[in-house]
């Protein structure tokens, strides 16, 4: 395909309005929103409103005069038609890596008796960790094994399973209805961590009868770097359920100062301390350019962008690349991987060209597409790049192959 | 004093260069920068230009290119004067509740096998929220006793006390010197909440031999509705001490996504998800407000201004209100509080004439001075605005007797 009839593909696609809903730099393919979600134009001005208006100007009684008391619920019901719950059933709040530690730990104290959490070996890492941290505290055991053995290892100690939706490296997924049903059949709870699927792929949260998720908000999300979290708990649970994360904001009546922690009814309770307000209206802005957007028009088009990237890249590339992703369109989220021996060089070369994407070791060049922004155009002359680097060799200088901090 | 001789006083102050560092709303006398502090002029230029030229224009590289990485601790680095300890005592990231979670959590690990943490009762809510369900999580008992008993409350089975350095009502504070002392020899680790002091009074945490601490950052620090927290944790606990809510931030190794968690060295362990880059630049600009402040110049102007309201209140109201703080300035932190029975409707009353305080149950009437900005004409003319509506009976109205979510 020629990079004109791409531009045709895009003006006539249903999403072709959304891409003006971000402020891209001149020059730049950015194929890394599956890692940070590009700026939506509407976070500068919404971030100078929340500090100079609200903050600067109205002070402490903001906290009513603009709702921010509420902003963590308001702002989680946009996530409703994007993850497929109930509004009720959202919340933001806090990192995703302690959003993770306060729903592993509600499941595990509902599921008390119970010793084992069984999650998957090479999850996202810090999914591990959190589960570490807590079993060590908690004297549980996790148990990890290869994705197709954790349906096998639910049994009758098993308190909850966590799992990473989609596979950071090569984009594979987990069947959730599935797991949810493996997970219930044995009594326990299913946590899923929604970060590199949320925004990118159509999700169905309720429809799949699930217990517990966590999600980011700085990927698909375009909240802005560091963005807060969210966390969805099943209705059937939210009032079985309890963090020990407990914090003032959770509490049923956070303003009559109790010294006992009663937990609020809902969502709520899954709060503790107060969140940052520039950081919540940032991730508002960065919900609000899903407004209108289907979710299955959004994953027809992840589908076809990614699908589209393959065809290029293995007409133009040949052998010199590996797929390292599922082949079947259906099987695989928003980001496809390619090996290469000095794939880290290649990347970096890339980058040099105004093509971004990541690099995981030990060898996957990672192309994440934005539904909402990619366009066909972008991701025939990504292709375009990588085929001239690798003809080239290009990539094959020092300044390319030393290893940044943060790849 | 009229508000004359006050203006004076306010010119000739070694402070005086530091109100032009907030943007103030015109015609308002702000006493609640206890609550939430005022804007730093930097911040909303510190918030576009992490926003637009940062985020939106080099996207996932700022990481490095900007340093973000780094953030955590480069800013913690700014309150090492402010709370008196190194800079690499020091660590920004989540709330004040989650940061009280992970410390009090590390500090009971690292003392197993005693079974009991001592508070105050009546404590700063979250304090003991906190406390409450790390205590039902692990098994632990929590007791809470008046403040006069806390330091014979301590014994062999105590693994941590958990107080609140400045108490947020009547704004008498402990000897921090004194209940470390009495927590070392029993062998147990002391942890302080600061939010009530950092930025208020001068402190010394090293000098007094504190184990731990956390702050929040959008009181006195200036860092924005909701800012990140800080965690102070002594040099020589620092490789001895985990936290459970381990995330990749606090890995030795955050890029090389490996399984195991294995802590960083010195206080990034601390660290557990992404911190939100918005809400540290915020924070940053709020750290800058402290740049060339003497903390000696700025505790003697604190107390200067609480004793002037004082004085100007009970000369102008004269029994209309008794004072609730301490009367030696020495015992008081950086706010005061008036008791009156209708104080929820004379507050209400206050603030439609704006002078801004906050009001906490049942009858207490709560005036921050933030030495930065609070200048001396203000407290007399906040006093002067206090006894015309206490003598008119202003408050006396119904607009002003219906309790709002947030007071």
């Amino acid at each position: 395909m020629t990079p004109e009839d791409a531009q045709k593909l895009d003006a006539d696609h249903p999403l072709a309005f959304a891409r003006a809903r971000f402020g891209l730099p001149e020059g730049v393919i950015y194929l890394d929103g599956n890692s940070l979600g590009a700026m939506p134009v509407g976070a500068p001005a919404a971030l100078a409103n929340t500090a100079e208006r609200q903050w600067g100007g109205d002070l402490i009684t903001s906290w009513t005069k603009h709702d921010w008391i509420d902003w963590p619920t308001q702002i989680a019901a946009k996530l409703a038609p994007i993850v497929g719950a109930k509004p009720s059933e959202l919340l933001i709040g806090d990192s995703t890596s302690v959003c993770l530690f306060k729903l592993l730990a509600a499941a595990v104290r509902a599921r008390s008796g119970r010793r084992t959490i069984v999650t998957q070996r090479r999850n996202f890492p810090t999914d591990l960790y959190v589960a570490q941290g807590l079993c060590d505290m908690l004297g549980l055991t996790l148990r990890a094994v290869d994705p197709s053995e954790v349906a096998g290892a639910i049994d009758e100690d098993t308190a909850a399973v966590s799992l990473t939706h989609v596979d950071y490296r090569g984009a594979s997924f987990y069947d959730m209805r599935a797991l949810n049903e493996a997970c219930h059949a044995a009594g326990a709870l299913m946590l899923w961590d929604l970060s590199h699927s949320a925004g990118g792929v159509e999700l169905d949260l309720d429809g799949t009868g699930s217990d517990l998720a966590v999600g980011c908000g700085y990927k698909y999300l375009n909240g802005g770097p560091g963005a807060p979290a969210f966390m969805f708990v099943a209705e059937r649970l939210q009032n079985e359920l309890r963090s020990p994360l407990q914090g003032w904001m959770g509490h049923a009546q956070p303003f009559t100062f109790d010294d006992h922690f009663e937990p609020a009814a809902g969502m709520s309770r899954f709060l503790t301390g107060t969140p940052s307000v520039l950081a919540l209206a940032a991730l508002n802005a960065g919900l609000d350019t899903f407004e209108d957007v289907s979710m299955a028009d959004l994953s027809a088009k992840s589908r076809k962008l990614s699908q589209l990237f393959i065809d290029e890249v293995e007409a133009r590339c040949g052998n010199e690349v590996q797929l390292a992703s599922p082949r079947d369109p259906a099987a695989r989220a928003s980001h496809v991987v390619f090996a290469h021996a000095e794939g880290y060089a290649v990347m970096q070369a890339l980058i040099a060209r105004g093509v971004i994407g990541d690099f995981r070791a030990p060898d996957l060049m990672r192309f994440g597409f934005t539904p909402l922004y990619t366009t066909f155009e972008e991701v025939v002359r990504a292709a375009e790049i990588l085929s001239e680097i690798l003809a080239s060799r290009e990539w094959d200088q020092p300044r390319f192959m030393t290893r940044a901090k943060v790849t």
